[in-house]
């Protein structure tokens, strides 16, 4: 345990103070691990944002559990708002510094995948769902799904296929992209239409969401009534149309870092074979 | 003040419900707006489920402002998760049906945009920033900025502009994206290279983040040695080179719904030229 010692009136006093790890950006980490009573957190907070204000922090971080909900009211009295939740934790924020906050916005999106994996046949794979709106209508559509945390767009597809149909894939290019402002609460959502090179052919699908899979004639999917009469579905079966025909180009990612900007390794999509690099 | 009757042992028993109101999907949202003691929160909180269990709800939401954190703790108590915050709210959320769960993944991207903005005379509009690590640095970069909250890419990027250099702009097309996967803990974050016509010419900087702001000939931008060498900016030179000369196509965003799917208006982003639709 860190501890702080404070000279008031020529008289000692020794202050514990909360563990935290540096961040790249001139503030501090806390993970609160450990129960403790509120008042003792609050003394160590207290404690703590003297040290780090002394040692010009800027962004201080505190990721409470949600075993530790009552610690949260502390935090918030100390001058903490919120910056992001996920089921199990709750991350605050507090600028120390006197200059401008920097303090990153919060994630505004999820991020979904839809995939079109055709075969050499031109069958698509296509599925029936177990749950959610279009449960027991009949429809054949494209497998989807939702990213993970820190997952990819071409890692996710692929996961994806795996998951539901069994079905191994490599990922060509982004087709289109849909964004759906304020799908729920204020949070938005960005679909991204996936073209997947199939390597195995064997379906197993998945029982917990998927009713029925197969490889089913582009043609019978297409001639779906409501894949017909449905705005977003009818762009996906003229993309793989398109695509299929071999007039239409997506966006293809390519493996790129950016010292200049943020030093994270990422990926670049876009129209590859109309770019002439030198 | 809604209210329940309960009869127990023929003793009536008059309970106050949290007032709440439906949402789409067969559940309930609460927004607790004013400040009450915990105990009564707790009291009206449990029998509230009660009737919610009742009326067979499955989904129910609370949202606690952040001047009432005190009341997290007895949220967590009966059962609530945290789905996601913002700085002045965490919203919690409970599955209270036998049925599997179909709360929807929070978001997980922090979404913006950069915008190409060339003029007739070929000059580039570019920026040098008062804040971040290009700060001082000389370096002249397109202008860039983070979607707001349930905004959408290309407003996103005509608001951006206003804002920074007080140019008037029409959206035209995404010429590339790039997503970077956890950049910030665990949230990812997707770039949208936007490529914009300017509506007007005369730069009005804003003062906050901007350092400066000029109309600046394409080779004199693309000739800055750390635009030459960095990953991400290299290729935004050689997307606006190719956007410039002719010969690069984009994705171009058209309104759509999606009955079949989920009823939201929403933009989908595709090669359009290469498109035949019926």
């Amino acid at each position: 345990m860190e501890k702080m010692l404070v000279q008031i009136n020529g008289v000692n006093k020794i202050h514990e103070l909360l563990p935290a790890i540096n961040d790249e950006h001139g503030g501090v980490i806390v993970q609160v691990e450990s129960p403790m009573e509120p008042n003792v957190f609050h003394d160590m907070l207290k404690h703590s944002i003297t040290k780090w204000k002394m040692q010009g922090k800027k962004g201080v971080w505190i990721k409470i559990p949600i075993e530790l909900a009552n610690l949260v009211e502390i935090a918030v009295k100390e001058g903490f708002r919120y910056h992001h939740a996920e089921p199990d934790y709750l991350m605050l924020v507090h600028w120390i510094a006197d200059s401008e906050s920097t303090i990153p916005a919060n994630a505004s999106h999820k991020v979904s995948i839809g995939a079109i994996v055709l075969n050499h046949k031109r069958e698509l794979l296509v599925v029936q769902e177990n749950i959610g709106r279009l449960k027991g209508s009949g429809i054949w559509k494209i497998p989807t799904g939702t990213l993970e945390e820190g997952e990819s767009i071409f890692e996710g597809a692929i996961r994806e296929l795996k998951e539901e149909t069994g079905i191994d894939t490599e990922f060509m290019e982004v087709l289109a992209f849909r964004q759906i402002p304020k799908s729920f609460f204020n949070k938005s959502d960005l679909f991204f239409l996936c073209m997947m090179r199939p390597l195995s052919f064997h379906i197993q699908k998945q029982d917990l969401e998927i009713e029925a899979a197969q490889w089913m004639a582009f043609e019978e999917y297409a001639n779906q009534p409501l894949i017909q009469k449905d705005g977003l579905s009818k762009y996906i079966r003229d993309l793989c149309l398109a695509k299929s025909e071999g007039d239409y180009q997506g966006f293809t990612p390519m493996t790129i870092t950016s010292s200049v900007i943020d030093d994270h390794i990422s990926s670049l999509y876009f129209l590859k074979d109309a770019l002439h690099q030198d």
